[in-house]
């Protein structure tokens, strides 16, 4: 079983967004045992569409397309389907009259427009969109599945997530396990290395490393879901502290677990960072029971007045210290009167280095009830890049400590 | 002039990374005037990749292929395409050289593996990598052009940057003109409403849409400058303050030059945002200048102590509300002694919603110089969308309020 993914319109063959769906979609799919073996992204055009369709019916045997189902007149995906399945457009009467009330319940009249997002093939099955009006369209031909979603990200999500993927787990038996260890700190060639035992003596498991820009995650497929335990134990064994997660777990999501269980608070201090490092803390729903608040400290008098590093610090070894780090850790940390207080002090680029301060220079500190750690990395010269690193690399820092 | 991007690498079908780097291209090519009609993603398989190079040879003049040119036995992207040029790999020995030189710098012996990168096809150019070790290649064939380069982002943009746009932007003189206006805190419906006039009586000038995450950009493309500047004029007549740049332009970056033009300093004080509004306007170097931080208060008692919020307040109307994010404006203002204070409360969901205070409730308040500013909204269900949302309201408001 190959699936294919067409996405569709101009705006994401202009550049000006990125297409994120087919990435969630791929990833959802290898989930259950389906392997994604292309990706087309066309214009809303008719010929480019039909052609897209053409190559990727041709080499796969589940088909999707996003996008294109908006109701103007840019969007002629549905009737580019319709064409290419030779079925023809009808008025859908009770959709519209639910649409119709739909824009009534808000006040307001339905336009015109509107009215197209009641068509239907009369070849296929609809898709319920539950959060949207852009319907959906299921279609078999020649042991062909297709399916024509909607273009925005939450609307195909959460169809996939509620009928499509449940239905394609149930009738596309895949005997394919999946299991993705997350690993991070840890360069992929030295992962390598310190697998290569392993790897040497795989038995009915596939392996593969796939490096990603804040660490590397190990993914084992294979048949037999012993073996894949089996081995996954081992890479465990092996790997010890560098693996953070599985599967779509993140860093953050992790401490977040960690923190709830022990019930241990924390608070941010952060420099270089500008706040990034909260942001991910705070992605996770519930991480105000655990997650106090932060300081973004970019000046040096932020740095003194509000969490009490001394000036002499400051004078001496500079903001970009071990010393500093350490010293907005305990601030930080007296200041939210939290367990644990961290920070992150560094130098992002692409100016304010100096001869022994390189940009990338970056000090991590962490006080967990008055132990104290700090560390010292030196990222890239990319500001963007440093912050993610940075970020990254404390949050992984608490997951440690934490263990 | 027609474009494809081929991008390469089973990570991208495995969903586990995003490919931005065909969105990236994408962009920068019609920034000199190259429309890009297709993209495809295939994984390092010699068959799948040859069935991209056929399809897009043959709907495309420009043919870019990225990814797959690394050390290891997984990168087959050159080998394939010699055998789709019909070119055969020779060793170059002056780069090995530079190569094992390299490594000897670093105190290392170069891996076996490494010397794979030092192979050119006997036919076609090398495009120089000067950041990697994986060089690229540039090949013409009956008036269809190739290239073929790295998929590590940075490696591809620099390569890019420096020797592929600008000869293309030499050869392939384009007379497409392409301006992108950029605009937020308006629907798009509402935009084309506004500008209906103006669309109805378009001359050689081809209007578009482009809906984003947090605003919806107007690109205009004609080969007509004068026909460009002057549409452009009246969308800025008629859509004054909802503009807040053009072409590549982000809200951080208008709102720094305007901060550092009028000699202002801005300080933050977040809630449902964690962290976010700070983390863009440190992504633009040189911020320390006028960002000198700011609080991330996600407990009420921090919103009282760091912030001065009154207990009353937060009684009497709840954190969620017009009057704390006024007094976390002024508090945080106060704090940071900065001329303008902007705060950011809500409810990012999913969950602490009550019946008059639903998820996507957010108040952005503003205090410049003691006036006050405080403007309220109802974003959507999403935790991260309502972030994202809430960040760029708040950065919108400053803009605003810099005018």
């Amino acid at each position: 079983m190959k699936a294919s993914i067409i996405t569709i319109g101009n705006e994401l063959l202009g550049g000006f967004i990125i297409d994120s769906n087919a990435s969630w979609m791929s990833r959802k799919l290898l989930d259950i045992g389906i392997r994604t073996s292309l990706k087309i992204t066309v214009g809303d055009d008719k010929e480019e569409i039909l052609k897209g369709l053409n190559i990727a019916s041709k080499s796969t045997d589940l088909i999707f397309c996003t996008g294109g189902l908006g109701p103007t007149i840019d969007d002629v995906t549905l009737e580019t389907f319709c064409e290419f399945i030779d079925a023809n457009l009808e008025i859908d009467e009770s959709y519209l009259e639910e649409l119709k009330e739909r824009f009534e319940r808000r006040g307001r009249e339905m336009p015109d427009s509107n009215r197209n997002q009641a068509l239907i093939p009369n070849k296929g099955e609809v898709v319920t969109n539950p959060i949207g009006s852009a319907r959906g369209v299921k279609y078999n031909e020649n042991n062909k599945q297709y399916y024509v979603l909607p273009g925005v990200p939450a609307e195909m999500k959460e169809m996939m997530e509620s009928f499509i993927l449940p239905e394609l787990k149930n009738n596309y038996k895949s005997d394919l396990k999946i299991s993705t260890i997350r690993t991070t700190g840890i360069m992929e060639s030295a992962l390598h290395d310190k697998l290569s035992d392993l790897i040497s003596d795989l038995k009915d498991v596939e392996i593969a490393f796939i490096p990603g820009f804040m660490g590397v995650d190990v993914r084992l497929v294979s048949e037999d879901t012993k073996r894949i335990e089996h081995l996954s134990d081992k890479i465990y064994d092996q790997m010890g502290n560098y693996i953070y997660g599985e599967d779509w777990e993140s860093l953050e999501e992790i401490i977040g677990k960690q923190l709830r269980e022990y019930g241990f608070t924390i608070a941010t201090a952060e420099s270089c960072t500008g706040g990034l490092m909260s942001d991910r803390i705070t992605n996770i729903a519930g991480s105000s029971d655990y997650y106090l608040g932060g300081v973004v400290t970019y000046s040096n008098e932020a740095k003194t007045t509000l969490l009490g590093v001394r000036n002499e610090t400051l004078i001496s070894v500079g903001a970009v210290s071990e010393e500093t780090a350490i010293e907005m850790a305990q601030g930080v940390r007296k200041l939210f009167q939290t367990d644990i207080g961290v920070s992150i002090t560094g130098i992002a680029g692409p100016s304010g280095d100096t001869p022994n301060k390189p940009i990338g220079l970056t000090y991590i500190g962490l006080d967990f009830s008055g132990d104290i750690d700090v560390q010292k990395y030196i990222f890239s010269t990319d500001r963007r890049f440093n912050k993610e690193l940075a970020a990254q690399a404390a949050l992984n820092l608490v997951r440690i400590a934490l263990l």
